[in-house]
């Protein structure tokens, strides 16, 4: 992630006193509240007016950083969604509505719990201040502020001048600091800032003015560091653009057709407030500034049993960290959590419909507050659509009979639910497709725009020294960096209680030999399954590049089949599964130090959240996920959670400049042993009244 | 693999002298062949005229094993299609045409070549006798008349009739056997049979009767071998069936909403005989009925530099190594070849449309020899059709700007050409997905059904001792097994020559001194690139799961972009990188050792198409891709190719029974410094009357 001077909060709607959660065309006004809904417009207004009204914090003024739901009680929401638990009689009482603040003032950080049950008396039913190490998120309005900082600053103006730069042209990103070492709880509340040449392209990242640096105090918003080292000619706007009708002339050659899904008999999915029902699956979506989408109470119904059941509490993305790998004075601090710095939900922006979504999408809102507090509405901020991706649910042709040729063949649709979250220069492309097989795939595509460093070099020949990058146009280099998005998937197979198990493919010597398990065949080795379930918290961090293959299960062991195998899911990596290799003892690894691994197993605990803290800004790692799991609490049987971490190197290449063509990478949450059968055997089998075709559209179909 | 008594020659329509390849709906004649074409019927029927009329091989019967194309050696018709080489001048000229075959007679196995340049006057060029190890394909009237040697061997009745079973139900699979040491060069070309219960069900292989094995010797077509070693319950077929109105009721619940691709312009590509051009893509489409689908002489269009550039000279799906991993009596040389013992393209069928493939696909038919040589088509046996899966080509969301956001999505739209493989039991959906941005996508989807084994368990409780497979009903055991999907892809990017390149991520320490390549920054570690070009064989030899993380290129070390970086492509694997754990000993595992590595790259060589060798059944190993790369040879800056094996340990689950939800693997070349820039920067961004909706179709849109 680069931020910069970001004015969108601009151009999104602010509303007051609204509370309506709109689909694309229809919309569903539900005044009923899911205890899991995010809040509402009105209930934000609440908020601020409760801890603005509070006499706890006088201090002023007093910014906003953090609002969102102060989610209930595991069981008391399981008790509403599945009616079971607290003896079945309150369960679909109103649960009380709660939010959580965190707001800087007086240079500290407070928390705040606060009642909105009663959106007209809304009470603050708690205050805390942060006394332990890292800040915050950074606020839009403090970036907007801190950028106006720079034309301001003699030095820098001086600097722009000498080297010909119009203080107009120029744009800066507020970007945070790290941490590397020192004051930790005492540390200031500082960001840097590095600046580009905006005036001739909307590719700013493409043009940085490169060895400039500004720091800047959030808390006091003042420049309290200036450095101008080092001078690299600015990259040339041409090539950079990326704007249809600014990028040259559209391709003149032949291109795909054009081409719409076209439903018949309308969408196969309802939307109840934030509610999805689609063929087998019920979800529940909702937003936080923080994660952006957030899936939870997802269920499954059996219909060969009967029953609805439970895969999964809560999911979202708790973290995407990006370290970049240049050691130079104006990049080695570049390690972005781009959940815990910069919010993902306050850079998720409205989906261009029928470009970000197929044209049969719907859309959802989400609602954020902005450093005052007041709320702010994301239209179409997500996105759920039917997908008809030509591909195969399950098949077979079966030629062993007798003058008969059986086929049977189920296309496959899936249900996407969709987000994607500018962050600064990078889009990401967050998708949740759910099968009717049971199955979940998880995407990650990524695209966007590289950070590109300004060099003298114009050839790659030219380059003698490690440039820690690419050269990819005159002048720039688009710097190696990865990329590590981590789920937070709070997985309840069937139940709350579920165990890790590794099903470890390990191989034989065919002993030739009945009695000690062999064969008496020339076979020579085979493998077979070494089970290990996992017992603490050390057993269940895998790095799946390394050690033996295994397939990796989250079992119920109070459920089993018919068969009498343990009731599961498993999960299989798609791609996408680079570790981390900086050096243990390195700062960005210390404070994100999961990412050596990509599955973590610990027990539910509501506080763990987030993979690198509550306050990820400046944080050393003594809040992470590596740093709870120390612990090594037990997870056998126990609710516990899943945390997968999708990993890239990135190398860039030249085709990634201006824009990046989208590379994804992905995993699949998939039953095994979950259902006594192919769930999907008796989906109906297509007929041209059924999906084949739609005579009144079709035209060469 | 599990092959079986397959009749389906008989439903496949016999066609003599008709000279046509139509796509669906829209028949496409071509009289002009391009070198690659494969065989039309017409040539088909002239090899058999002219084998059987020449006097080289008197014995009879003569049976035909492989009939196809033999390919043209590579400069002619790299010349013919980009009219380069040979000065130029023949660049267009008529080249001849020419066919191999593979046939048995007199107990030997017979190597022809033929010119059928003149359908009409055939002739034979060269004749041969194979006197290596291994045997050709076994041909499905092989299959038929082994099956009916069953039921008529006295004491295989028996055994039935001991077990209570009517022969009129029972059902037998013929099995390639093997190797396991001994004979090589001198072996009995026999096959084993294994049997089943088909009487109340489509799907016998779910009715095993485990214990019983015949041995039928195949040119002699005689029973040789019988076994009644053991009984076991045969599994109830109850709950076994997959075709639709005889599995069940239809699912009750919701269901995705039906929906449909149309395309109000038509289709975006077109189909000129075999060669398929689709917006910047232009390749060939064959058949080979060893290989199935054969992708050749892809390249793609650089609309900013106006050229047509080469990709790919031909690929295709060599070998598909299924070993089972249960070393008793009826299951441990179940170690199947499936291109090499079977062929792949025998075993492909007419595709369901608007099921296998998308509304919208066009349809290929394929043609192949039957024993005595005669053409058979297959209708349908590939489809092309453009997808619009909700992809995202690119995107930005700019929110740097003062009172402005810019957004920029290009919706994604590629072209999947697919070929499905129902090698017995088990369905392989094989696509290439071709993309704009360059990339091709190789995604492998496995569905269909398990190899199963009758065990007198009824619940896991009872398995004491290694099952060697997951109980997934009542007395069935699906054994454990691997996939290994190997592909030949001989990758000629932007040129013939090319080099094998790995980008090796390398941690490194910061020095803090810019002296010895660090800054004096507290970073304390990157990392950066150690690039590694391979000079032989050896070198190319990459387990993916080993090691250090790297990308892996395919270079043109002849061919720099304008920065000065090497044009090139890279292999990003996705998901399904299982490597072969047996042991290097084990008689499978040399039979086809490449399967512990993923990667090979080898020098071109025209007849090394095959990475188990051209004779697989009863093969040693001596003729395959890790025999011929023991030579070592250099692949610096040669012709080289690409073998990457697709691998997964499967491990049944319950909802693999009775019919196998679609599991997929893929991996990606992806153009890396091959363009000067993201080559579908130019794409028109979608508008209403091109691709956002379409009025007259739209409901709920």
């Amino acid at each position: 992630m680069m931020s910069q001077m970001a004015h969108h909060a601009m151009l999104l709607i602010v509303v007051v006193g609204v509370l309506s959660i709109t689909t694309s065309g229809t919309p569903v006004a539900s005044a009923r509240r899911h205890p899991l809904d995010p809040l509402s417009a009105a209930e934000i207004t609440a908020v601020r007016t409760a801890v603005l009204a509070s006499r706890l914090v006088p201090a002023r003024p007093l910014r906003f950083h953090y609002v969102g739901l102060d989610e209930p009680d595991k069981p008391d929401v399981l008790a509403y969604a599945y009616g079971y638990g607290a003896g079945g009689s309150s369960s679909r009482a109103l649960a009380p509505r709660r939010a959580f603040v965190i707001a800087r003032a007086g240079g500290q950080s407070h928390e705040f719990r606060v009642d909105v049950t009663n959106a007209s008396s809304p009470s603050v039913l708690s205050h805390a201040v942060h006394r332990g190490t890292g800040f915050p998120t950074i606020t839009l309005e403090e970036q907007f502020a801190a950028q106006a900082l720079a034309p301001a600053y003699p030095p820098f103006a001086d600097s722009m001048r000498s080297r010909g730069l119009r203080l107009d042209d120029v744009i800066c990103s507020v970007l945070p600091v790290g941490w590397f070492g020192g004051a930790g709880a005492g540390a200031r509340r500082v960001a840097k800032m590095q600046c580009f040449v905006a005036g001739a392209t909307a590719n700013y990242y493409a043009r940085p003015i490169e060895g400039v640096t500004l720091v800047v105090d959030l808390d006091r918003m003042a420049v309290v560091g200036f450095r101008d080292r080092v001078a690299y000619p600015v990259p040339k706007a041409e090539g950079t653009e990326y704007r249809a009708g600014k990028a040259g002339p559209p391709l003149a050659g032949p291109a795909p057709a054009p081409g719409v899904v076209v439903q018949p008999e309308g969408r196969g999915f309802h939307i109840d407030g934030h509610v999805v029902r689609w063929a087998n699956w019920e979800f529940h979506v909702g937003f936080d500034v923080r994660a952006g989408m957030v899936i939870s109470l997802a269920s499954v119904h059996d219909e060969d049993a009967g029953l609805r059941r439970r895969v999964l509490y809560r999911g979202f993305v708790s973290e995407i960290f990006v370290p970049y790998m240049d050691p130079a004075e104006e990049w080695y601090y570049r390690t972005f959590l781009d959940a815990g710095e910069f919010d993902l939900g306050l850079w998720a922006y409205p989906l261009q419909p029928g470009a970000d979504c197929l044209a049969n999408a719907a859309y959802l809102d989400g609602y954020s507050a902005d450093q005052d507090g007041n709320p702010v509405k994301v239209r179409n901020v997500m996105c759920v659509f039917e997908r008809y991706a030509g591909d195969v649910a399950w098949r077979h042709t079966e030629s062993g009979f007798p003058s008969q040729l059986i086929t049977e063949v189920r296309p496959d649709v899936s249900l996407v639910v969709r987000m994607v979250v500018s962050a600064g220069n990078y889009d990401y492309i967050l998708d949740w497709e759910f099968k009717t097989s049971g199955s979940i795939n998880f995407v990650v595509s990524l695209t966007g725009i590289l950070e590109m460093k300004a060099t003298s070099y114009t050839h790659a020949d030219e380059i003698t020294a490690d440039a820690h990058g690419t050269l990819v146009s005159e002048n720039t280099l688009a710097i190696y960096h990865d990329h590590y998005v981590t789920y937070h998937l709070d997985l309840d197979i069937d139940g709350t209680n579920n165990s890790f198990v590794k099903n470890i493919i390990t191989t034989r010597r065919n002993t030739g030999n009945p009695a000690t398990g062999g064969a008496d065949t020339p076979r020579r080795s085979y493998w077979t399954l070494r089970r290990e379930v996992a017992e603490t918290e050390a057993d269940g961090q895998v790095d799946v590049n390394a050690g033996p293959p295994a397939d990796l299960l989250f079992v119920n062991p109070g459920k089993k089949t018919r068969m009498g195998n343990e009731v599961g899911y498993r999960l299989i990596p798609a791609g996408a599964t680079a570790g981390s290799v900086l050096a243990d003892d390195d700062y960005p690894q210390r404070r994100a130090s999961y990412s050596k691994k990509q599955v973590w197993v610990t027990p539910y605990n509501k506080s763990e959240k987030w993979a690198s803290g509550l306050y990820a800004d400046q944080s050393t790692g003594d809040d992470s996920l590596a740093a709870w799991s120390k612990r090594n609490r037990g997870i056998r049987g126990e609710d516990i959670v899943l945390w997968y971490t999708l990993g890239l190197h990135h190398i860039p290449y030249q085709e990634d400049f201006p824009m990046m063509p989208t590379l994804s990478g992905g995993f699949e949450l998939r039953p095994s042993n979950f259902f006594e059968r192919n769930p999907i055997l008796r989906t109906r089998s297509p007929s041209p009244s059924r999906g084949g075709h739609s005579p009144n559209c079709s035209r060469n179909v």
